[in-house]
């Protein structure tokens, strides 16, 4: 078996556990820091091979603070991408990396994990099991390039769902940018309180400790978060405003059955958030006879991301005239309907042949 | 050893609790519901002795719904006080029900516990331990009453912290009501914007998860919570509408440093909240000669709990004159300075006498 050689550009927590899991599954893993003593100790903990630079990396990630990513991508890229390697980055804001960047073998991409463990020394080689990790090609990138950090990012146990830069953005805003920002602004504010009320604080039960729990998070990742996603986040936050401003309207008119109705449906909702660990259910297999032409993976996948639609794998079959090929895609029964609607939609035929669930 | 007998009113998750709890101790434990399946649910998993009313109880304890407290507790005082009872409550709000009761054998309480589950079938007798368990005595509470509600209330492993009515639902709001509402707030605004953005769900990690845990649980309290508590609630909705505009402006600003500022002192906060369980540090004995009054004990513990002065015991030693008493207390040692202080402040003096930590 010929070696799989990895790069690692930033061995803090995430750059740790891409290494650790990497190595664990077999990778020579070599990788570098700004900071020569966090790699010395990357090193020591197991998280790389060795200390440096790979020109023969097959996949380089990027694990720098987020406004220092497209520099590290770009320096990466000239090293590794004449050798056929390709750069991915763990980047929380993808539009303005993955548009600064701009070359065919770098895929945006996002774990959507965390601890809160810092630096290499809470690295874990389990930290992507079952978590989500957005990828974000666009019609620019290469089609070798995506399935390879695909595969690669799925071996590390993570569920990989494909969306635009642009939607991630606006996505994560709601989802991760938002709640972070309230939670801090809410512990805040019981502090402010505090301050007059003493006893305040000892009257925080659980409730309160799981809904500030993240704003005991390190800080220094936000500045940076808040400049590249600025309008998606300003935009989520005027929506939480008025939405609180309702809610306010709601209690001042003491509309009893308004109440009962938003917090029924929050209710609802939360109930019905997707586990993180999704029992795989039937298969489909669907076969989409795809032209040659560049950006037809990206389409296919962010599609399939935007229709929430889980690809459990994904293949590429040239056909051997050299005339476009086939792609052949494993999504959930459940969901493939939507996705063939929606492939129609966007001129793509495809074939469906259900699979024996294992 | 003679039978202690308590009473419930009211045998949900929390009348539940407190029956198994009491039962456990060795009281024989008497109960109703509005709904009689629910009461004989409650005698069948064995939070009840029996089903009915006890004119014997020494305490009895009303857990109906918020909106229904004050009618049960002038119920129960009918019952018991002409015995010698107590009567106390366990609703998430306490200025209207206390001055709605009015009675000097009526002392308000708050668990600060809860759980997932709900109704009798979720009741766990461990529920209070390490918990904060609020009361609230005015000038109107009878001294024997509140050491009685505050003996067996710190037996279920409750951790009492004494507060006025109107001080305690302040707090609640910040906490707990307005933290609710965000949480539900929060998970609607998500669930909004899935409608268009299937995949947003997907995206949702532990911190939200984390965020939006609360709203998860059963509306149906909460209009009377908001009816009980709305000036509370809408003062700290328009602290928290402020608080996050502010946020917004920060960020649309990009101004690194104030938001740095911002999430160092939420993390600042969030690091130092208090842990539920809080480890005995060494303690002091207080002796405080009071006058013979009433209101001297709401006094003298409700300036605790707004000091944040945690009083691990009480007892009143009546003079054998007849003229007043002494007070005497054990607060952690780090507290009784403070304490003395504030104590003087309201023109009591007090003898401190250190003690070995066990």
């Amino acid at each position: 078996v010929a070696s799989r050689r990895a790069g690692i550009v930033g061995t803090g927590l995430i750059g740790g556990s891409i290494g650790l899991a990497l190595r664990r599954a077999g990778w020579h893993v070599t990788g570098t820091d700004g900071d020569p003593a966090r790699a010395a100790r990357a090193l020591e903990v197991g998280a790389l091979d060795e200390v440096g630079t790979d020109p023969e990396a097959q996949i380089t990630f990027v694990a720098t603070p987020v406004r220092a990513v497209a520099g590290a991508a770009r320096e990466a890229l000239d090293l590794v991408a004449g050798h056929g390697g390709v750069v991915t980055d763990v980047g929380s804001v993808k539009a303005s990396v993955v548009d600064a960047v701009d070359h065919p073998r770098f895929v945006g991409g996002h774990p959507m994990a965390g601890s809160e463990q810092e630096g290499v020394d809470g690295a874990d080689p389990e930290l992507f099991e079952g978590a989500v990790w957005v990828l974000t090609p666009t019609a620019g990138t290469d089609d070798a390039a995506f399935t390879l950090v695909r595969t690669v990012v799925s071996s590390l146990g993570a569920d990989v769902v494909a969306l635009s830069p642009e939607h991630h953005d606006a996505l994560v805003a709601v989802v991760s940018h938002v709640p972070h920002l309230a939670a801090a602004t809410l512990m805040g504010l019981a502090d402010d309180r505090a301050v007059e009320h003493r006893a305040l604080l000892r009257l925080a039960a659980g409730g309160f400790r799981d809904m500030t729990r993240i704003a005991a998070g390190h800080p220094g990742i936000w500045p940076d978060i808040c400049a590249e996603n600025r309008q998606a986040i300003t935009d989520t936050l005027d929506g939480l405003l008025d939405a609180l401003s309702r809610m306010r309207a709601v209690v001042a008119a003491g509309d009893r059955e308004a109440l009962l109705e938003v917090l029924e449906r929050a209710r609802a909702a939360r109930t019905n958030l997707p586990a993180r660990a999704v029992v795989p259910a039937d298969l489909v297999e669907l076969r989409i006879p795809v032209p040659d032409r560049p950006g037809v993976l990206a389409e296919v996948t962010t599609l399939a991301g935007q229709l929430a639609v889980n690809i459990a794998d994904l293949e590429i079959a040239h056909s051997s005239e050299g005339q476009g090929g086939v792609l052949i895609l494993l999504v959930e029964a459940a969901d493939a309907e939507r996705f063939r609607t929606g492939l129609a939609g966007r001129g793509y035929r495809s074939a469906a042949r259900p699979l024996e669930n294992p």
